[in-house]
């Protein structure tokens, strides 16, 4: 099975004028989205914001739980804490992700708006279940990728990631609709929900 | 499509000694849930909890996004959160849906532990797949149920719902696993990943 990684991007996302921001670090994303992360199986979950103290801030909460009266509290929020790092920016991310498996990550994005991609962009759509095919390596990969090729998925916060992160990103997975027109997800929500969709035994 | 009701339970759960307490309402599950359920067509959303108190905040919540300043900020999460019914407990919600449709609801569990049912226990597990059938009419309804059976899903809270309200339901879904022996996923992510499988259009 493909290495899978996710990200979650707070920087740079669209606030809800459409101007390009930092967005604040959630407490209960990191726990919730850590948690969904080990129990599907994902190999590390990228915190990345430029904001110096904000990395401070998660990593003292980790530190409470992996050590502190946290861990004798409950000590299974530790166990899905050991798959977060943190990083400044995606770049970081891709590097760390590099040193690891010798070859940089092939991006995947998500977003609760369909991504135009103009004729000529280097992003692709891709569905659930062809991602979930590649990732199991039931299908051929693609162009100057491997079958042990390390996946990273992308999160945004705010109002979700800019077109220009979108466009760096190899594939782009569609929103997640429902029955009724209402698409407004919390990521959390939305980030359990996919890697369900990607990874659940069948 | 059968309607389909969620009811969040605070009282009575297990906390993690095993003993049967009254949880705390975390203003995040209300927001989450909401959104979840209104993504994926549920007909309405019971926050249940016996303290006042609770019920009198959560109350304040739902105003603040429906008629203050917060409508004005993000008009998404009123419309969710007109889906939140307030009750103080499980047989209140069983009354108002009983109101709403002539008939009691078919209530299901939902556990990160397998239901141990005895030879003679009136719970009966059933698959995401299957429950998704029924909810479409695409199978025949049981005995004492009919077509338009309004069906209520169960969540707990704290360290789960107890064996008595296991016990009282008709059908039970098993836990969600992925890959790894991890299962501790949030109420939040858990709720999203159910409705996912149960409503996510094919």
């Amino acid at each position: 099975m493909g290495s899978l990684y996710v990200a979650l991007i707070h920087y740079p996302v669209y606030d809800k004028n459409h101007d390009v921001v930092t967005s604040a670090v959630t407490n209960i994303d990191v726990h919730d989205i850590a948690r969904s992360c080990c129990t599907y199986g994902v190999a590390g979950f990228y915190v990345v914001t430029p904001v110096d103290a904000l990395r401070a801030l998660v990593r003292r909460i980790m530190h409470h739980w992996a050590d502190g009266d946290g861990h004798d509290y409950n000590p299974t929020r530790s166990e899905a804490l050991a798959l977060v790092h943190l990083e400044a920016s995606l770049e970081g991310v891709e590097i760390d992700i590099e040193a690891r498996h010798g070859r940089l990550p092939l991006l995947v994005s998500t977003s609760a708006r369909s991504h135009q991609t103009g004729a000529d962009a280097a992003t692709v759509p891709i569905t659930y279940d062809d991602l979930r095919a590649r990732l199991d390596g039931a299908t051929g990969a693609g162009d100057g990728e491997s079958a042990d090729q390390p996946w990273l998925l992308l999160l945004g916060t705010g109002w979700g990631l800019t077109e220009e992160v979108l466009d760096r990103c190899r594939y782009a997975l569609g929103p997640l609709r429902g029955p009724s027109a209402y698409n407004h997800l919390s990521v959390r929500a939305a980030a359990a929900i996919i890697l369900d969709r990607l990874r659940c035994p069948r």
